[in-house]
């Protein structure tokens, strides 16, 4: 089973069986961001979060060893069209500079790992409308001679 | 003085100076990455956040008028080559569809906006290496009929 | 059922009936522009919108709960041939500079938002050759420092 | 004096003089949109559109000349990324193949023609937020045999 | 019966039959040229043009249906590769900006309408080698301000 | 002096005298349509063409020798944005297949030449409208097997 | 029977009888380069041609008349990354305008054919390593004033 | 002195004394087509052929020494639109395909290099128009395991 | 069979038996790199080593003639997304133009060959983190004049 | 001074004095490689690595200045047309995913840092040719669940 099969399958799987990301990341005890990665295919599972991603949707073992698969990591290199996706590219395209300048100013010539990552998406409550808190956190990786 | 000249002149301003963007965004009383987004030409400033960057670089009237000009936002569409703001792009292509998911699943059809949005860059010590850490907050807009 | 299927059926239906978009969207006590759009899949139903529809159209549950789903919005990011929707490109690559300029100048540095947000269009008859008239409203969203 | 040159002195002009589009369109007794669009190179105005222009800002023959000349129009084909007129081409993609359905639902197979074409720009106040409400009206061009 | 299934209907019977895209015309009363675009899904036709192409190549109400459904007209848009093809576009790219130089010389600021336009294709007999002759006709639509 | 400069300098003299293509080419025995896409650098004169061309502007023999350089043709490989070029475009893209049809049934299988090559424009007064009439001719051009 | 079948079809019975396009060619009387463009379905065969193809391939009318179909030559515009054919266009590149110096220096303002065109390619025996040997000829078209 | 200003520097004497590449290239004794690429910046020379080429053209050491330098060959990817050069490319698209099978069928699998490489242009004199002879030779690089 | 199938055949045999590259390429007497890129479809393997990987797959004759075909080779132009190979062209972009400086200062004006050409990938233990390491070995190949 | 500028100041001397980057790197204490990459601005060199280029090359302290700074690492990302750069991408693109496969296999699911990385180029001997060897070796990161 390939990987865009095995997402067809968890999506089917969890829409009948009424579940949230959320509720499948806390039974399975990961964050739901990396949760859901994994299940659309762009991170891979251990042995035990593949069986207990399957317990909890009631999939077989075919799920559970395309969960466990290295993945090949494919997106359109052009900027995506969806309203949601887009955002972030424009924040990215307004504010990439400002990073570069900020991180490097705060640790040296260096990058934030995409590797050694994670990140998490929170709900803030606010009268004049709630807002979405993504945070994301890298490990600096610094550049050096040789 | 258009926007171009405005960031160069802050930029030799600064060196000269020795100072930092974290210095000068605690004169000004902003954020880090508010302020060098303003100096970088990505966002305007109001008169008084003006006067307090041109005050604090030793800079006249001229770069404080582009200050508040509204920007123009231009930026490269094909997938930035410099490693540092690559890495963000990549965490936006593998974890973009995930983002959607898990932003859906907590506020219904709509969007973060890009907007009414702020984000901050810190510093997280760790023995295993230190590690960048990125909130991003932006207002929850939701798409309705008409 | 995804949204391609849905929207071929609701065609093949409507053809059928031979009804328009405008009685559907009478009937369904929404404007035919957003109508139209939702039953192209680029918008979600509300549960009673989408049984209004396809008790309009005769059409089972399968096709309301595809028109409650929340779209990803794709579309081609070249400029598109057909020569009705060419001339939109083509007055949004006129006219782009000049809106942005116009619209700045009545509301301050900011936006026309594209999710709070709706659209009309109607026939002006007139001697010369009739005209078609398109309305847009959006909210302006105003960018503030942090 | 080529159409750039002439943009430039137009703005700087207008800037020194404190006038709005509004204004100047209001003195020349034209559209500001249409105004607006002449004055940064994308249309051709009259010899006395032209001279109530230069006579508004105190310019002289070469801008009125420069303002006669038929335009070429250019734009850059990739989508633009300044925010604000980034969601204007959201829309069309969005929006365009229902524009489609819908102006041929009313008038058959044909064309809004984007030459015989006017557009205006207007602010709605609102306690929620302030609208921006554009209005485009374009001749019916019908496709036929021959 | 969408557009493509049409035309490659069309094209089989044509070829069983025997028949050119000159007989067809000549039978139905029309110009070879807008004949041949209306079969390869580039022109709507009206019902009677339609009942008379059918009739033509003894095809059913299906063909003739779908000859009158108004097209989406869809193109490459990079320059294509066939050498006959081709050739229009490098007259094109080679032509373009005289044109532009000697239709508005002739005309004044203003286009050749595509959509009231129609193209004839002749053979002119020469004892060097027979020419290709295309003659276009389009009526002149002038800009004009508001 | 190279072709850009010349077809600069042309044009500067060409306003100067008020001077027409269309008085040029009668003056120098050519076609309007070949006389200007030389003057724009396009296509070679010889060194009476260049000579009558240089004497009716007032030019010299840097003109002239310019004139008489083989060019090397150069375009935008994307569509082009100006409406009256795009509208060429749009012809080709829609009738590109139709052309090919339509001539291969007449002439076999083979290219209409771009190079043995020319082409006329002509006004035709019509009550409804004035129309633009582009007559193309080329030796066609057969492919043989060896 | 389409090209893309037929060349499939050609190149099994090929294989199957274990000839080479140099034998086939000589059967049929036509050059190795020739015979395998048609084969691959970039050139139309005679029927004579197409009779003796089939006839010493095996294979029946279907393939014979799809071999006399005129062509639409349809191939990749991005520089191809197979390294033989790429090599190719490597020469192109490092000589375009080399070739373009050297032939209008011979012959004057104008190109070589690729219509009146033919093309070999042989084996040179060397001690130092076998070279392969292309030659390419085509007719000589002058451009000329009208 | 760089490649480029060094190629006008060449070309300008070279005008000036009314020399042809093939009188230049006779003299120092080397390939027309070598010879041109070399003063077109895209093959470096030995000293002594630098020596004999700027004696040719009496020009000095430094464009001696530019002519030595290791050239960054640089082209344009995008197909070329002048129609000389575009010609060859279109030869390599319609038969890149046909080259790949008739090479590897004589030679096995491997390329024809570029590197260690020749080419000729020839005018071969005939009554129905002269044509263009190139000859291109490059040494077979076979694949092998390891 | 083509390669894209002999490629899944290969993949799901050697996942059924438990087989790594490595222990494939010993049994083989072949490189591992060599061995997997030949299994990819990216090389041609001789007769005794496709019978050799066959035998240690337990496949049949089909796999073998496939795994001796001359492949095409084809990939993406288009940077690829998988994190593991964008670092190597992130490499080649940061150091493309280092390794031309360094090559061609230590051996003149060439290239190194990618046909005649071999790699290998390590694994180096490190306390540290353990480390890759990829060594590339190609033969150069020298430019001369002809 | 920007990092362009101190490229060619650096070279400039640098060819001057009639240095190689070897000799460089061998009174600098660094790696040849490594040495070229930071002088042509693609790293940044601590103070006494810039105080040591500078006084081997006799360069000032705004050399020194810029040597230090941070780069911002640009390249063009469509594939470039130099030879031996080209020859690198094209072993990228025939072995990526052979090295992803080899590299996975040896060391789980991650990467091969481009951050925490170095290279060396080597010449070796060989009678049927002299070899280029190129060693990359990059520290391995691994993916893991949060």
């Amino acid at each position: 089973m390939d990987k865009v099969t095995m997402t067809e399958t968890i999506i089917a799987s969890k829409l009948e069986k009424g579940l949230t990301w959320e509720a499948i990341a806390e039974k399975v005890g990961a964050s739901p961001v990396w949760l859901t990665s994994a299940c659309l295919g762009m991170n891979s599972a251990s042995p035990e979060q593949a069986a207990a991603i399957c317990d909890c949707l009631g999939l077989g073992s075919e799920v559970s060893t395309a969960l466990q698969k290295f993945p090949t990591k494919i997106w359109e290199q052009t900027v995506p069209t969806d309203p949601l996706v887009y955002r972030f590219y424009e924040i990215m395209g307004v504010y990439g500079d400002t990073l570069k300048e900020v991180i490097q100013e705060k640790f040296g010539d260096g990058i934030m790992s995409a590797i050694d990552f994670n990140m998490e998406v929170d709900k803030e409550e606010n009268p004049k409308g709630d807002r979405v808190v993504v945070t994301m956190s890298g490990k600096f990786l610094k550049y050096s001679a040789w």
